[in-house]
């Protein structure tokens, strides 16, 4: 099958999100690059708008969709960051959002979502059905879903991420071996693995999954769309998605070598390593890229790897307690 | 009197600094600047090479230096932004440096020091006098000192802080009213406005200081080098200088507007607003512009305004109580 996306979309997406994204800065520091016996570049999507990769994907869908698809308002369902980035998104395109999220979402998530202007809709995530909600609000009011993950539009938005890291290594004259990423669902991995084919394709890309979590490190290995252990608790509330999307794993199987899975304390590690050397404020989901390179630093010595950070939107009450090591 | 700097000194020292300081990226939260009722842009100088502008100063005034001047190493004495600037510099430039710290500086700007290879000496704030030690110690070893702020060097490293502001700010198409900056000594506030002073006049620089430590605001409204009341209590280690130079309070007096004096809470809300909307760990000396700029938001609406955040040197523990309000 020919990969449903080509690079001509994934420009055309960073010519829509030119002057609203901020094309986050690539960062290192010369303390974690020695500690880890290799170069160290951070993609720092934290410091994006809406604090995490999602607006990409999510201004990308709605600026595509028709004006007058978008009339009677948009839907979507996410813990968080794909709410932020749906929120603040259809403000910007004159569109009200209605947004499906968990009772138990990160409350920052869910004031911010507010804040963009969306109207939330809250469901228990162990009795109630999210995509159900959904889909009948939908029925009811004539408006449109923006899926968070598998969708050729918001991919190709999370695209853009490796049009700029191509550019700005190429601005820096660095080569690089490796890219180091997050996965949930697979839409941020997806479209930085097209970027990175047509601009980079001489570096390796890998993910990171919290433990318990690692359907796509098993759905790269085997041929089947794997289901996590969904009953395995872990800090990364942004991507506990139970299973890659039908395109995102398609893409990942083709583009991305594989996946290291991080255990909960790997990942405040990380969190910890980042607010000392890089004074980036990093969610754990945002991390687990940085904690699978920190994990593999064996393999990787003396490579110069990216790795992208993609969001920040962490309560401040987890945050203060993982620095006094209290959680 | 003619201002001692010229544009052509700190033009030379962003030459110096090129590939080897970074060009902290200017950022922005549109939460916060709806939040204030102005446009916020934030120069996030915490992500500079050792978590503060000081490395800016400290690397123009070493590599200065003749070679064979620097051949005995470099002293310096810091409570740690400082102390890690030149550590850092020295390292770079081949030199040995001997730091003189406080017994109670914050324990990540020891070890960051340490950890860039200089050799550290600790003194009791209270009853030693650090500027003698280093006297001592420049006599006996035949090494130079770099003075933390009051010298003609170290001002204009400071200042292509001010270069990199006008430059990013007439990329952005951006007119800037108003510039906000924290304020200890004077070297990056009196750089920061010579580099302005030739790069954008009609913006007005102002200053934030810890209340009780407001020298350089009451030197402004005086024709005195005031001092600070030194028993007051601040968490504001990085700023907590008792009086502004000599170099430092004639530029100052010249180009700075005026200044506003915060509280410790104002400094704290400032720092979890940066942590909450711009995902930056900002320690507290370097968060008393926007602390000071968020306390005049009545007389600035309406208006655009720059706000360096000088430094992102925090002790996790201070700022895991911070966003646990337990401090």
């Amino acid at each position: 099958m020919d990969l449903p996306i080509n690079i001509d979309l994934i420009q055309d997406a960073a010519h829509r999100l030119d002057g609203l994204a901020v094309k986050t800065p690539l960062l290192e520091s010369w303390q974690i690059n020695d500690a880890l016996g290799m170069r160290c570049l951070f993609k720092a999507e934290c410091l994006q708008r809406t604090g995490s990769f999602k607006f990409r994907g999510a201004y990308t869908k709605l600026s595509r969709f028709a004006e007058d698809a978008r009339k009677n308002g948009v839907v979507a369902y996410s813990s968080g960051n794909h709410a932020q980035g749906v929120a603040a998104a259809a403000g910007l395109l004159g569109a009200k959002a209605t947004i499906i999220m968990p009772s138990d979402a990160p409350e920052i998530k869910i004031d911010n979502t507010r804040g963009y202007g969306a109207q939330i809709v809250l469901y228990e995530r162990n009795s109630e059905d999210r995509a159900e909600i959904a889909h009948r609000l939908v029925e009811e009011s004539g408006s449109v879903l923006v899926p968070p993950f598998d969708d050729i539009d918001v991919i190709s938005g999370q695209g853009t991420i490796g049009l700029e890291i191509a550019q700005q290594t190429a601005q820096m004259g660095i080569e690089v071996d490796a890219i180091f990423c997050p996965v949930g669902g697979g839409g941020l991995l997806s479209g930085l693995a097209l970027g990175l084919a047509a601009t980079l394709p001489d570096a390796k890309i890998w993910c990171g999954e919290p433990q318990g979590y690692d359907d796509v490190i098993r759905s790269i290995v085997s041929d089947k769309r794997e289901m996590a252990d969904v009953i395995v608790r872990t800090i990364c509330d942004s991507i506990v998605t139970p299973q890659p999307g039908i395109i995102t794993v398609e893409i990942i199987r083709r583009l991305v070598a594989g996946g290291f899975a991080v255990s909960d304390r790997e990942v405040k590690d990380a969190m910890i390593q980042l607010f000392e050397r890089m004074k980036l404020v990093v969610e754990p989901g945002g991390s687990v890229g940085f904690a699978a390179a920190t994990q593999q630093r064996a393999q990787f010595a003396g490579k110069t790897i990216v790795v992208v950070l993609s969001g920040g939107n962490v309560d401040r009450d987890l945050f203060g307690r993982i620095l006094l090591q209290s959680d």
